[in-house]
Parts: structure tokens; C-alpha cells; sequence
């Protein structure tokens, strides 16, 4: 079920880039849980469209209107769903695109699959604006989070063309008032001298008719040891299955990630030590998952972004009419870099996932 | 549910490292499938321990046995159950990591979540040797793949210690002879001569009471464009969600994978173009998936391994009795590196997930 | 996931009787479907209230409104969201309810499983409102039906309170212009005159500050032989578990249902015969449903539903703030029989089962 | 996927009627619970062929053997499987059943399903030999209810050709101690006079080549009130689920079921009232569920079961080969009545459905 995700907590969310409105439906909510307006604005502000020119110049207020679920600002255990219309559309931009497929995004294969029928503006359901329910459903988790000590943020380490990258969270020392900083930011970064750097790279590519890709490093902090399944429920298992379902996702990796590839066993192990009664480790390489299970430390993963394929200069394509070679110039409003934005979503995804781990233990 | 996996194919696999059995039971498959046993053990005995000294070892004939869904061979459309007997176990050698955890193992994770009643002995559940019945489900769905064209096959990239690195797939040439001469390996690798220096790498690791982390790259030929959904039901989150129930994966990606975050759209979209009527993609960056979908093109990702938690010199831990700190020294017989043997379990992997997704088509 | 359903097709439904809005999110609908929005209305119609005496008096237009998932309307193949604006509430009538909670209905279940944050307005999630969403899912299914050769219809076998019950599909000769005309019809009877008898009969009830249960009894005609799978996802499985989702219904039986626990083998077996080349049985007591499977023969069902427990008079109940035994007078509009209305219900729930049986193939 | 059912229990069923092995994975047991082994022989002799002449002459000791999830009698968490090994094989009995199929049975539907693939054996998977495995389940899932105090029975209602039948079970007032009593029973009955009258109904059908339908009603003690989920999650909808999954199951109705349709709700409605601080129902119509949640009355809930189609005396047929009428005579080993065994399987879906619903919360 393509768009639809989670066990005790389960989101399926529909819309598509130019459709009416798009929204999401949340199911296994606890009731009683006072959903605060303000700070759901601010996740979904982040993640909005037309903030600056590292972004697609479409605006949309993306306001969100909850036509269920909610009771004076309180859930009821019912289905929580809301909606965010589209009042910003330009379909005749994108007419062309299903004969001229642009190379990098899903126009090809969603026109084998859907034998033409598929919306083709803006990308329909394949397009990044199906992270704002995502980022709607992860703002509402994140309150429950909140209220039951787990935190959650992100950062941007690195954008494609710039030479300076941002610095790796400390995966043991990692403190919440540094995720509840940067979980409210528009472009977090750590260190803020970097941003301006990133962001000259961004204009750079923008400027060249081109795009960037980046990553983007993410912490959930304060859940407790024992939580997720073994083998394809664990941790790493549900964080990934939601992961890759925020468009321009290529590569994951939890803790050192990769980097254990390169490593010998007495140097990755994370030795275990007692702190004040609890059982905790001097490195954190794990990224807080043993056996899927998360072990106390702060869970933080890591995913590589590609760059927008909807760039503006001339690209070979097929012509899907004549079913020859042909040209293509993408016009229309895109993203240079979707690197800054994904935080948000990626956030979400992690804030759903670790409310589902709660709710489901 | 954790150890069950899949849609219009499930698998549902049960044992533990020293349990009576292990096994798997696999619903979905197609009836009238002739399953050629000795292609099925091929596997098996590519992911069986005690083979050369960069293994465990103990020695085990894993030799499955069938105990419904085959009649003469046959599927009979009926769930396929399978069972290995345990034969090799020394149960005492793990008396005491249920209160000295292992660093960098499940032993901790699982003692918190099963409260001290977790099968302790050679990590249970959590045991690389669940990856068994695994490839035994992939083996199956490997003979029904290949009768409908589609080949997959893997090699080891990388091991620790080692600077020779295999070379990578070539992703939009890569051709299925390739693939069935590597999956049919022991310590599958393109480059022969690039095995001895693993192997030497592995055993140096060995000798020095520690192990060593690699990378392997695996490919799946032949799927049709157009499989897949949008989302959270993507190849990627699909494949995702089964290859971190690997033991030791820390990271996945596919195609240009953590490259992506370094590149320009320019550099990074894969332009179309007419190849004897069929659209292709002259290069492969995409790793054969948009959208979430297959293009046809060669779908291929690359997993990272950590290196074996169990290593034999003295490690730093807790002693969860008295809550104290405390030192290890991990007896009984370990792999040195995992990553020759785990190649055969991504593969499974790999073949479940494609075969899922045509059945699902 | 409560009202959540389905495997290659899903639903998954929000709303509550008096909140903003109620709909529902499909997933899983094929691409290039026509919808004609008028045959989807005449369904809407079918379950809409306040059409006459028998039914609640308040007036809703019920006039869904297409968030996405149809373009021109076409299904594109991504998620059709649909919603129904909530417009004539009158939430005062409900205050009470949350301290009485009325005999018979979901008021103290709730009340203890959400601890008061429950919606207790017009019951909420738990209202029989919340088969507007079910049959407007219902009747895109049948469309997709319709073109497939499957056609569905249902009739009221019987209505408390009146001696005259409406004649039983005829299992092996029903036909699809049956089905056809009363799939049409707000009061769907076989034979005319039952109609008047049973109007009467709820009538009298409404007058006596009652109300009435009754019988439904459904058909699905056309579906081919083979689908369905054993165990626990055969067809009465699957129906089942829809069924019993529509508010009411208390039992369920198939063919020849409980009738069967009277009868001999001999009785109940259905001979099988050659009819023009294919195979068919003489009778239908399995309900065209053997093993779980689909046998080409019409499946048939009835279910039971129970007397609206909304009625004016006087009823014990226990008032929760006290904890003392308490009297309850429900004021407020309700039906004083749901049953024609929900045989529109019913008849969505075997549509959506019918298709993701025909999409699961 | 069909031989699969749960949520946070989540069961896997394989195995034939003739295959090498019948048996079950079971997912999600909590760790650290013993599990007493003549308790679970005890369910699984009652369900054992072989044991008076109302039932087969085939014997199968039905020992299971676990093949992992218990440690020294104990959970682990990790999943339990266990098999049961098929002994006693005629395999010939069944060669003809695959062109002619039984009316009744599955045999036509699986051919079309399967092409002539499936394991016609005694009806494959099909056979009501695969609710050993249930039982089993059952007989696991009984020992941890009975632990929090939830007791599970049921007794056979009425066999058909037999005029008396067993007196219903008190809705309001049953009692542990006649459920523990019926639940150790191989042909349970509230009225102990009534079992002779019922065994020679029985008898008689088998004298007469012929078998005997019948109806089964079995309670649910102990659940506490607020479990279960509004629309397709509900208990009912639980239940139903599985127990539709029991082989010759075709009528299933909670509470007063079909009689509800008979009824005003004057009738119908469970006044509430106040009994030593505990809110309680003076009548149970709604068989302990309210808008799909456990009121903390007993759950009750009756199933029809048709009469065994295997019977020896000459039936009509089509012959698939020649695609033409024939007549069958259907040889080997059949029940006359699976109703009494069939009441260890109905107990044993009711066990397996209370503590899903208990672990869910």
C-alpha cells in the first residue's frame, strides 16, 4: 500500500501536486494528547515552498485544516485527518512532460505504470510536495515525543558544490536543546557559518540552471533501551521503510554507517560502561540500535539527497509519441536544492517512527 | 511483526542460533513451480559456516528439509515450510553474556526487552544464522525469478583491512552471465585476484583476536519497468525494510547511492535515449529505480556491513548482575568477517523482494 | 488499524458524525477508470438521511467532493481521497452522552477506551454516519466492477415488527437485471408489496418511541472461479471483516448459512453438473464460496442487524460522574430503523471486497 | 496472506492433510511465560482424529514438537514454532478427487486456483486437519489469558438430525468454572444427557453414509472492558476473521445475532446498571461488544458448521478430464460430524483473538 505506513500508529496520505488539496489520515492516535497549533505551523513552515531562493519560488501558505480527529485542539482516539488545498497551480507548465520524461524523475516509470493515465503536473503523487502531510503527521508526533521526553531534530552536513560540510553531531553527548534549536529552523545547521556557504553553492547551481544534492544528519534522543523488533521490524527496518519514501532519497545509514565497512571489530564496538546506574556506551557507532533494538543511546541516521532532476538546461530525453530521441528544456518552478526543505521531512519520518515504537511497545 | 516480511509473497521465519530448528514458512508462491533441489543447496552452502578459516567454525550441514508445499518437487500454491536441524551445539560456551553483553551485539538490547528470559545462546534470534532460512527462501524465489529472466548476483566490495577494493558493477552494462557466475560463489568477487587479498586481510584479523567490516554491491537483472509503488512501498523501501533485517547492515544505497549528495543534476540524471526500440538510460546513477519504480534499467545497491561484535580479546562491558563495570573475552567459535557469507543473504534478499514485486505487479 | 481495510485495494476512513468533514482515502485503484459521477451519487443517495419516515429526520446533502486521485474524471492510479463537508450539526443534542451513556450503543466502550476525549457528538467515529465514506468507496468499486462483469445488489429480508419477510435470492438463477434494479433503490425489496408492510412496521415503532432491526440479505454475481485464498484470507474472511465494520451488524452467515447446522451432507452438498461447457453446482448452499474460494456460482450473504439503540423512551443506564444507576431519555434525531439504508452499506462492503478480490488475483 | 492472522500475535499455519509436517510459527509471545505441557496436550487431544466413532478412523497422535521459542519451558519472545509430524499416510485414497471433484469440498475451487498443482491429499491445506496447528495456538495463547484471568469455552449447541439441543449459555451469569470444566472436554455440552442423544444422531448419519452438520457457541470470561478498535477492527471483526478460517465454518453471529433482527430496541438494548462499583449489562444481547469494543461482559459468540462433504454414499460430479457429468463415491477415512472437534478449534480462534486483543492494548 504505497502511501500508507505504521502499526499502531499509521498514516496514509494522499494529494498530488496540482490536485485539489492534498492531506493525510492519521489512525492510533491516543486520545487526550493537546495538539498546540503554533508549533505545527512551524514544522510546516519549514518545509514549505517559496522561503527563499534556495527554494521553488511557488508559494503556498500550506495551512492545514484538520477535518476530524480533533476536539478543542485535543485528540479524540479517532482518525486525525487533515488537509492543505492547493491554491497555487500552473498545470499548463508541466503539459509536456508526459511524451518528454525528464531524465532523474518518475515521469518514465510512472507512465509505464500507468499507462498515461497518471497526473503529470508537478510530478502527481510523486512530487516532493507529498512531504508536507508527511511533515503535517511528523509535527503531530513530535508533540506526543515531546511530552514523553524524546527529542528530535536535524541538520544539513553537506550540499553538493560546496566545499565546507557541517559538523557530525556528537552521536554520546548529543543534547536535546541542540535538536530543539535546530528542529525549528528552516536551514538548520549546526554551525552557522556554514549555511551561508551552502547557500552560495545553492545560488551557484540555480544560477547555472543546474541543482544540488546534500545530506542531511538526524537525531531522535531520549527514547528508551528495548524498543523495535528483531530481523524486519527493527528499528533500522521501520526508520528505512518510511525514509525512502521522501523523494530524492538514495542512500541511509545509521551510526557510523558506511564508514563500519572500513573497520575492524575492536575498533567499531561501542564498549559498554555504568554512568550514574545506567548502562550506557563510550561510543555510540551503533547509532543506538543493537539488533534493531534501540539500546538507550541517541538514535542518528544519516541520508544522501540527490539534486532535483528538474533542472532547465537542455537534458537528451525520448519522446514517448514517436518513441525516438529528443531534447528537453524543463520550464516551470523547481527547487535548486530540496536539501534544506527535506530536513523537515526527514524529521518527520523520524518523529512518526519513533511514536510508532512507543505506542507499539 | 518481526520476523515475518513480504505481501503477495511472506515469509515467516522462526529458531535461534541453538534452538531444536530453524526454518521458514513462505506463503504466495505461485503453484506448479518445479524448485530443483540442488540449486537450492548451491545456496545454502554459500551462506553455510565452517567453509574456510575466514568463517566460524562450526560446522554445520544446514541441509533443509521440506515439510509441506513441494509435492514431486512441485509448489503446490500452498505455504512452503522449511527446516534445518540444529545439529552442531555447544550451548555452554554463552553462559555468561546474558549478564556480560557483548558490545556491539543484541545481548544488552534484548535483555531489556525480554526481560532476561532471551535465548542467550549464540545470540538467539538475533544470530547470523538466521540468515539460513533467509536464503533459503531466496533460493526458492531465485528458481522462479530466473524462468521469468530476471538474475541477481552480488560480490564483496570491500573488507576491512584490506586496500584492494573490488570494482564495481558496471551498471548499465552489467550482464546476467556476471551474475550467474557470482551467485553460484563461496566469496563471490569480480576481480579474482582481489579475493586472496581479503582473505589475507580477514586473516590477519583473525589472528589478531579481532574482525573486520566490508561492503558488498548486489544486483537484480531483467525486471520490467513499471514495478513498484509510490511512497512507502517503493523498491528501495521495500528491499530496504528486508536488507536491514541482515545482521550487521548499518547502511544501504542505491545506485550513485551517498554519492548523490556530492553531485549536480547535471551530473547526476541519467538522460534517456532509444535503444533498438527500448528506452534506456545511458548512464545508471538512478540504480534502475524512480520514483520508487523500476525503469528496467539494472537495479543495484550496496549494503555495508560491521564487523563481527564477537571478537576474542578482552573488551570493556557491564555486569548486569551487579550493575558494575566489568571486562569481557567473548568465547566459542565466531566469524572473523561475516561479509563473504552475508553476500549469499543479501542476494536472498534481494530475490525475495523481486519476486514479491512481480507478484505483486 | 480500525478503519483501515484491504490489501491490493485499501480504504482507509476518517470522520466522525459532527466533525468538519468525513471521508475516505483509496488506495490501489488502477489507472485510467472512468468515474460517472452520477452513478456514484445515485449510491450516495441510497444511504443519504432524511429521505423518509423510516429514517433519522436530518437533512445532509451528503455530496462528497474529490481531493484527488481523479483527473477529468479518470482515476490517475495514485490515492483517491473523497470528502463529505459535515453541514447540518446540531452537537447540543449529544452533551449527556458522555455521562449516560445509552443502552446498546458505543457511548461507555469508548468513554472507557479514549477516558473521556472521546467525541461522544452523534457517537463520533463510532456513528452510522461513518458508512457515507464506506459507500462512496463502495461505488467507485463498482464501477471498476461493472466493466468487469460484476455485478452487486441486496435486498431487506425482514424488519422487526413486521410478520412479512421479502423473498430469498433464488442462489443458482439470480441475475444480474435483479441485481441492477435494486442496487438502484433507496428500499431495495424482491417483491413490492413487502415494502409497504415493512414501512408500516418501522413506523409504528418511530411512533412508539422505538426502533426496529432487521435483515439484509446481498449478492455478488459474475466474480470468476479461483479467488480467494484458504484460511484466513478466504472470501468469507475478508467479507467478514468488512461486515462486521458496518455499525449493527450482529451476524453473518453465507449460502445457506446457519441453516446448514440442521442438515445432512447429502442435503447441504451442491452436485455439481456441466452446463454448457462449464462447471456449475445444482444448488448453492456454500453461497458460491468453497474452501474460501470462489466457486463461479453467486455469493451470497445475509446479515443481521440490530434495532437502532438511539430511542426516546425512557431506558436504565448508569451515570459515569456518580457512579450510580440513572435513567436516560435520548432526544435527538435517529433513525428509528437503519436497515434500508444500511443495505447500501452492505452492498459498498462486498463492492470493495469483490475488487481487491479481482485486483489480488 | 491466507494462512496468516494477527496483529501483535501474529500466527503463520502450514502443512497438509498428507504432507510430511503440520505446524505453526507464532509471533510475538511475550518472554517469560511457562508453558505447561499436559495443559497442551490436553487442547490438543481434544481436536485429535481417531477418538470415538463420531469421528475419523484415522490416528494421528498429534504430539507437536517445538522447534524454538521456548527455553526450558519458558517464552524467549523470539518466535515459537512448532510441528507436528503426519504419521499415518494413505496417500491413495485421494487419487481420484483431483478430476473429480467432491461436491461441497474445496477440491473444484483449489484446481481452478492452483491448475492441478495443489496437493489434493485429504484436501491439502484445505483440510480440517490444518486446525491442529490452530489449536495448538490456542492451547499456547489459553495459558497466558488464563494467567490474567480470561477463561475461554464453548460447547456443541445442536448436531443436526439430533431434536434436542444444548441449552444456551448464560449470557449474563456463566461462570470460569463452566468454561474450565467444557474446556477440557472432546465433546463439550452444558447438559450432559443431551451428548448421547447427539452421538446417536451422529451415528446414524455415519450408518447412513451421510454426515451431520451442527452449531458450536463459545464465551470469552475475563476480558476487560475498552479492547478492540471501531469499523474493521473490532472484535467482531477479529473474530470473524479467524474464525471464518476453521474449515466448514458458514454462519457466525456475537450476543443475540440473527435473533436481533426479530427485535424492537426496547428488546434488544443491556440496560446498564451499577453492581459493586463495576458498571455491568443486566441483559448481554451484544454478546459483550459495543461498537466493536469489549464492554467487560462475556463475549459469546455461535458458528455454523455445515456437514462434512465427504460422504461415501454416491454423489453428482463433473469429471474435469473429460469436462462431462459423473458420479462419485468418495472412499477413505471421513468424519461424520467434525462438530465436537471442531469446538477445540472455535476455542482455540477465540483464544488466539482474545490475547491479540489483550497484547494490542
Amino acid at each position: 500500500m504505497s502511501s500508507s505506513w505504521g502499526d499502531k500508529l499509521r498514516i496514509s496520505i494522499f494529494g498530488g501536486s496540482h490536485t485539489q488539496a492534498i492531506g493525510v489520515n492519521i489512525e492510533g492516535l491516543p486520545a487526550g494528547e493537546t495538539i498546540v497549533w503554533e508549533d505545527l505551523l512551524v514544522q510546516m513552515a519549514r518545509r514549505a515552498p517559496g522561503q527563499d531562493r534556495t527554494a521553488t519560488t511557488r508559494r503556498e501558505p500550506d495551512e492545514p485544516q484538520v477535518l476530524c480527529g480533533l476536539l478543542d485542539g485535543v485528540t479524540t482516539g479517532a482518525p486525525l485527518c487533515a488537509m492543505i488545498v492547493n491554491q497555487n497551480q500552473r498545470p499548463k507548465d508541466y503539459s509536456q512532460l508526459k511524451y518528454l520524461p525528464r531524465p532523474g524523475h518518475a515521469d518514465y516509470t510512472a507512465q509505464v505504470k500507468y499507462g498515461g493515465f497518471q497526473d503529470v503536473r508537478g510530478g502527481g503523487h510523486f512530487s516532493g510536495r507529498m512531504t508536507a502531510p508527511l511533515v503535517f503527521a511528523g509535527a503531530v508526533a513530535r508533540q506526543l515525543l515531546d511530552r514523553r521526553g524524546v527529542a528530535v531534530g536535524s541538520h544539513v552536513v553537506k550540499i553538493a558544490g560546496c566545499d565546507r560540510a557541517d559538523p557530525a553531531f556528537d552521536p554520546v553527548g548529543l543534547t536535546k536543546e541542540t535538536l530543539d534549536r535546530l528542529n525549528r529552523e528552516y536551514f538548520p545547521v549546526v554551525e552557522p557559518s556554514v549555511r551561508e556557504a551552502m547557500r552560495v553553492a545553492i545560488e551557484r547551481a540555480r544560477l547555472d540552471q543546474n541543482s544540488a544534492g546534500g545530506q542531511v544528519e538526524c537525531a531522535i534522543l531520549g527514547l528508551p533501551a528495548g524498543l523495535g523488533d528483531p530481523m524486519f521490524d527493527g528499528v533500522e527496518n521501520r526508520i528505512a521503510s518510511l525514509v525512502f519514501g521522501v523523494p530524492a532519497v538514495k542512500g541511509l545509514e545509521f551510526g557510523a554507517g558506511f564508514a563500519v565497512s572500513e573497520r575492524l571489530g575492536s575498533e567499531n564496538n561501542d564498549p559498554f560502561y555504568m554512568d550514574g546506574g545506567q548502562v550506557r556506551c563510550r561510543t555510540n557507532h551503533a547509532g543506538g540500535i543493537l539488533g534493531g533494538i534501540t539500546s538507550g543511546m541517541p538514535v542518528i541516521f544519516r541520508a544522501a539527497l540527490k539534486p532535483t532532476p528538474s533542472i532547465s538546461r537542455e537534458q537528451d530525453t525520448v519522446d514517448l509519441r514517436t518513441m525516438a530521441d529528443a531534447k528537453l528544456r524543463v520550464t516551470g518552478r523547481h527547487d535548486p536544492c530540496i536539501v534544506p526543505r527535506a530536513a523537515a521531512a526527514l524529521e518527520a519520518a523520524a518523529c512518526v517512527a519513533a511514536l510508532d515504537l512507543l505506542l507499539s511497545n
